[in-house]
C-alpha cells in the first residue's frame, strides 16, 4: 500500500498544484475531483498527472442516481440525467486512467444534499400522505427501499458502460448519518452485495474508515470483500460532530477511530492499492496545504500503519 | 399494539403528571425514567401507576457498562460501579413491574456522553500510542471491539440477576452517530446476536425507528428477532441534524422515516407490546405537554399505523 493525497484534503489546490504537491512530498498517487479536473481542463489534467508520473488513485465522484424514485416524468427525467452525468464521469475516469470512479449513490429522492427537507412534506398534513413511500407535491420520497432499488437499476446501466472503457465503479457506503441526503448505501456489506452481480473489474467497493468504523460486521465484510476493495480511504471521525456534519472528518489520530484493526483487515483481504487521505474539515482547509500534507504523511505512518 | 407515552417526550412532567396525562388522554401505558422515578420516590411511583391502572412499558435506562475497558484499577472500579448501578436499575424495574429495562450500553471507554474527547488523547502525540486500542494517560480507549466485549461480560453478570427478579433487559442499538459516547451497540442484528445466549424472558432488543431506520438489514433482522423484540419505540429522524445530535428526534411525520414498512415488520414478527413515543427535541419540550400528547396520538394513527 502507498499513500495518496485526495485533493479535497488540500481543497484550495488546483489539479496542477495538487500534482506539484504530491511530487514535492514524494507521493506516488493523487485522488482527483471532477470539478477540479473540469477547471483545469481534462486534457491538461491528464497531461499533468502523466508527466509527473503519478497514479490517479480515484476520480471523485459519480453517483447521485436515486432521483428516479420521484414520481412520473420528474422521476424519469432525473434518472436519465443521472445516467448521462455518470457516463460522462466514466469517460473522464477512463481518460485519466483512474484506478476507480468513486460512486456516492445519493439519498432519498428529492432531498438535496445539505439542504433542509423540501417544504410541504415534513408537516402534519403531508405526513400521512408520504408515510407509505408516496411523494407529496414538490416533495421527497421516504421510500428508502425503493431508493435502493433505483441504485441497483442505475448500476445495471452503468457497469457495462464502465467495463467497456476499463473503468471500475467503486460503490461507497456512507455513514448512516448521510442516508437522508447523500447515500442510501449505508454499510460495506450492502455495497458489497450490490457489487457481486458484476465482474470484479467493473464494480468494487470503497472502505472509508470515517464511514464504516462503527460497523459491527466490518471485519467480516472486509474479508468477504477481498479483491472487491477498490479503494481504501482513511481519515478520522471527530467527536462531537461539528454543526455541519459534512465537515466531521479529521486528521488520523484526532478522533475516535482505532485504525490498526481496519488496516490489518484490508491488508489481509489482499488490498495492494493506494491509500487515500480524504478530509473535509474547515480547520484543515484553512491551514497551509504543505503543512497538511506533511502532517498527513506523519500520521499515516504513526496512526494508520501502527499495526505492530 | 397500544400507544404509550415515554415520559421524556413530555420532559417537564413529573411521574405523577405523566401518569395523570396518560389517563387524561386515554393511554394505557407509560415509559418512565429512573431519575424521574427517584424524584417522585420509587414507592410513590409504583403506587401512582398501579392506582391509575397503567402498564409501565419500560424503565429507562440501564447500561453504560463499557468503562471496564479503561486500564488497571480505574477500569476494574468502573466495571464494578456499572454492575452495581445496573442491579439497582433492575430492582427498580422489578418494583415498577416494567415490561423491560432499556439498556443503553455505553460508548468508547472514557468518553463521556455529549462531552468532547478527553484532553491529551486526540493530539498527534497521543495518536500513535492509542491507535492500537491502548489508552493515553487520563484518556479514552479506541478499542471498539474491546468495548463490545465489555458489554457482553456485563450482560453475563446482569442477565441472571434480572431473570431472578422477572425483569427483561432490552438491549437498545443506537444510531452509529452515538457510537463514540453512548452505545457501541449499533445495529439490531448486533444486539440480537448478543441476546441469543440468554432466555427470551431475560434479554430482548429494542427496535427504535430513530436508531435503525437506515439499516439495510432491518427487515430481516426484525423478522429474525421475532419475540426477542422487547420494545418498539417510535419517533422520526430530523434532517438536517440539529447542532446537538441528541435532540435530532422528531414527531412522527416531521422527518425522513417511512414508518409503515417498519411497523408491518414488527407486527409480522409477533410483537404485541406497547409502542412508546420517545422524543428528545427542544421545540417539543418547550411546547404544552397536553398538546404534544394530542399530536402524538394523531400522528401515531396517521403515520405510524398507516400501513394500508
Amino acid at each position: 500500500m502507498s499513500l495518496s493525497l485526495n485533493q479535497r484534503t488540500t481543497r484550495r489546490w488546483t489539479v496542477a498544484e495538487a500534482v506539484d504537491g504530491c511530487v514535492r512530498h514524494g507521493l506516488e498517487a493523487v485522488g482527483l475531483w471532477r470539478e477540479n479536473v473540469a477547471e483545469q481542463g481534462l486534457a491538461e489534467s491528464v497531461k499533468l498527472v502523466r508527466e509527473a508520473g503519478l497514479r490517479v488513485s480515484s476520480l471523485c465522484r459519480g453517483g447521485f442516481m436515486t432521483a428516479g424514485g420521484l414520481p412520473g416524468d420528474e422521476g424519469r427525467r432525473a434518472f436519465a440525467r443521472a445516467l448521462d452525468d455518470n457516463r460522462r464521469a466514466i469517460d473522464e475516469a477512463a481518460e485519466l486512467g483512474a484506478a476507480c470512479l468513486v460512486m456516492v449513490v445519493g439519498g432519498l429522492p428529492g432531498v438535496t444534499p445539505g439542504e433542509p427537507l423540501p417544504a410541504g412534506t415534513a408537516d402534519a398534513g403531508g405526513a400521512g400522505g408520504t408515510g407509505d413511500g408516496g411523494v407529496a407535491a414538490g416533495g421527497f420520497s421516504r421510500d428508502l427501499a425503493g431508493a435502493r432499488e433505483r441504485v441497483a437499476e442505475a448500476l445495471a446501466e452503468l457497469a457495462p458502460y464502465a467495463g467497456e472503457r476499463g473503468v471500475k465503479l467503486a460503490l461507497e457506503p456512507l455513514h448512516p448519518v448521510y442516508c437522508p441526503d447523500r447515500a442510501v448505501l449505508s454499510t460495506l456489506g450492502q455495497a458489497l452485495d450490490l457489487s457481486l452481480a458484476y465482474p470484479e473489474e467493473q464494480v468494487g467497493v470503497v472502505v472509508d474508515t470515517f464511514h464504516v468504523w462503527w460497523d459491527p460486521r466490518l471485519s467480516e465484510d472486509i474479508a468477504r470483500a477481498g479483491r472487491r476493495i477498490a479503494s481504501y480511504q482513511v481519515c478520522d471521525y471527530l467527536h462531537p460532530l461539528p454543526a455541519d456534519v459534512l465537515l466531521a472528518r479529521g486528521m488520523m489520530g484526532d478522533g475516535v477511530i482505532g485504525f490498526p484493526p481496519i488496516t490489518k483487515a484490508v491488508l489481509a483481504a489482499g488490498y495492494t492499492g493506494d491509500v487515500e487521505v480524504e478530509i473535509f474539515n474547515a480547520d484543515i482547509w484553512a491551514a497551509d496545504p504543505d503543512e497538511v500534507v506533511a502532517t498527513m504523511k506523519a500520521r499515516y505512518e504513526d496512526v494508520v500503519l501502527a499495526t505492530g
